[in-house]
């Protein structure tokens, strides 16, 4: 019912639920292998019951308010989504994170989807600290950290072991008022 | 961070979640004995931590698919809002209801949200059978389901007793091929 | 331990308890068939263990006060029962049902169980309106309710999809002062 | 609904469950210390509202078939009890006991209760093993155990520390063919 | 990381816990037999995820504070342990038990394990009464009560169906004051 | 029952557990100014019941294997301890932590107990990072992630609300083969 326009190419931002399993699933098949480079993000969903699991897991997450999963569809087909992670509105922070199948990479799906994503953290339930990681190797993922403006705060070392190695892991963050000034200059800049 | 407009005017409909405890703790403030005339809806939200346990149970429904509870925002305030109810994907049936403050009411706004979430329910949840129960001395919420081009299903005599009194309570529906063909004469007559 | 003798031929209610597994599941299979026609009671019971668990799910239901089954045994065997469902002792509402094998048909069990078990429902725990749901297409379910007095409230249209078709749910149901009237007029004709 | 005479003075044996709390109530009140001499029982229903916690936590019990609580009502007052308790179908062991107020002592009545809960145990349950447990001290309690035709297994020393003094627990117990024989006699003697 | 020394053959007591599950595993596939001679202890850990649960059993048990697990190595191998169980602080009273593979046997293993195992029950735990319960024809059991110091309670008759058979059941138990009696006693002999 | 002696001065460690309440509690009145400088370390621990719960929450953290505490008793006084967080043996992540009550502070104690810890860790369990986080200004913590060799991997900036500022979180780790080489070398440095 519910989906905000991501800008004229009819790229979508929706709630993900349970009753998208079947898209869901199709979704990951279409892009297990590139989604699955550096994280397990639907490594469980490998068919209608499990992918639906999957999702009511994300649903019990978000009723809890500790996190929330949302669909970016292009042309009417889901194509990727972003999420809010350890999401704790008492202490103002949260972590946020994204995922894309490759035939939709290269048009600035994610960063759009995630300008949404951060100005209702930021804007509408008073996050303070907003929070990024990624493997040290995940270039097009710190990438988007950079484009959002976010600051590199460390490596947490060997911190995350995948595919038979400990990856390092990057953590990014961006505080609400450095979000604040980051969105009044590229508004700027758009004129 | 979801809206959906409903007019001109300013009115949008927005998921009702447990942050907006406060705003919804005032709208109730503002309505309580306008809305609690025929049932008991918010009545156990009394202060901020009541009003956020009962929007949290609504949070849980919403995970378990059997429930959703939309706000209908004016002018940026919470005035009302819809809701679906025994929402059964498998068998096909679910309930609608609504409540408003009275400051809101003569606008339009349940039919408005309520085109909307029937929408949602028939088109893009399969339901076919969509069903408004409400007491029978309860006029303007009957008139709503007239409204919607809904049916009389029957009264189920005595059923919901009510600040001392046993209701009638009236039953009307409406079939998914029904819904279409009344807004289909509805598009036609707005022409 | 405990049975309510249902008249001169054996007949006799007893408590439907997880432990009567064995003989439940033998009672479903001699009637699967028939019992299936309009309702998916005891679907899931199919061997020993899902037998067991449908009737634990009974006796949850019972603990909880919103449910309670009755087995009907003839000549020590079990052939069907009565139920109580949606039981709302606050409220004042709640449904009934029943079930039977074919090979007890005729005999007037249901209609004598279904006695008691009203009696019990109106007299002893001060149910107000007692209520029978049947697909409209079920007339010897629709027969009892007009032998038990019951008024036909409605039919809930379309309501009830089981064996590939929408059923339409017939609604009826009997308020405490009519049963006793009933009751009172039923002793008298048996004079 | 379910009711199971004693005998010729109207004494009867009805399952004790949630919705007699103020029976309950009333009942306990009637007989606190003396129940309370030797057992908590009861002790913690002491309101409308614990004394329905306590029947519901018999409730579940009963539920999960690890216990059962029957009242005993005289003249349609409820007087006392039987129970069975760490009941395990499995292993074929259970524990009984009993509980009275003082105005309905001498009667009988737990003794002719119990009789119609062992059977039902031994009978139709298979329980192999019934055990009694009671303070070295409670004199009626092991008079129950003898006439029941119990034997004494042994002492559990300074097992129960009750109102400041660790009691010796007494272990009593009849196995189900030491019970049919003994019942057998009892019919005999009858004679 | 926490460890008893039991003696001067490198014996120690520790902590049995969840990621002990394959050394649990591997010490029950070598006593399986005789360990399960009269108790099912550890039957349902025959691989290692039902190793695993089983532990993971006895540590939400231990986290409530109603048993204990305690293991004995031995040259760094896991050969047997000691337990509590039924454990209450409340009423000062618990049982303990004790199982072992059989190439560990003859060294007083359980008997040194036990004395650390009630003196903390007694000393720091404030247990009163501890109970050990055994099958009558499980002589190397019944020894090792004897051995500390047990006073034999009585024998709950054919309480125990295991191996086809019912067994009975010895209860012995032993006081704090005897056993500090019997502590001072063992010390002074000991010089 | 168990207990690591930590040295010459009687310092021991021991699990923290439920029981440990009244101590617990005594313990933080005498240092709750100063272990809740920078952390909310205990603050929900005001009285014996609510001491037990915060125990009784650590307890099932530990049987979830999340995370142990350990408490440092000094001359049989509980004066602080030593913890394990977010403890996932399946990637070989752990955070430890510590609090201390200010006049136990000056011996060495949370060093040497961390040994203990972060060997058990890394040896037993097969934790590969070791992590250790502190607010900026908590000079004393981060001196004890310096002496006990590990390395600054970054800051979250303003992660840590507490006591109305924003803190700066430092994070600092150890991995498997630096903590053997360190341990190596401080062998070494001993003769």
């Amino acid at each position: 019912m519910y989906a905000i326009s991501l800008g004229d190419d009819g790229a979508e931002l929706r709630p993900l639920e349970p009753w998208h399993a079947e898209e869901f699933l199709a979704h990951l098949d279409r892009g297990r292998e590139f989604i699955g480079q550096y994280i397990p993000f639907g490594s469980k969903a490998i068919d209608p019951a499990s992918a639906r699991e999957t999702l009511q897991r994300y649903a019990d997450l978000r009723a809890a308010d500790t996190a929330s999963y949302h669909g970016i569809w292009l042309d009417g087909k889901l194509v990727g989504g972003v999420l809010t992670l350890n999401f704790d509105a008492a202490t103002g922070n949260c972590e946020v994170g994204c995922w894309l199948e490759p035939a939709a990479t290269g048009r600035g799906l994610i960063t759009r989807a995630m300008r949404v994503l951060i100005d209702w953290a930021v804007e509408e339930r008073g996050i303070h600290r907003v929070e990024w990681v990624a493997a040290s190797g995940n270039t097009p993922s710190l990438n988007v950290a950079r484009r959002l403006g976010m600051t590199r705060d460390g490596v947490r070392r060997q911190a995350h072991p995948y595919g038979g190695v400990r990856h390092d892991l990057e953590v990014w963050s961006i505080l609400a008022p450095e979000w604040r000034e980051a969105r009044a200059r590229a508004a700027h800049s758009d004129h």
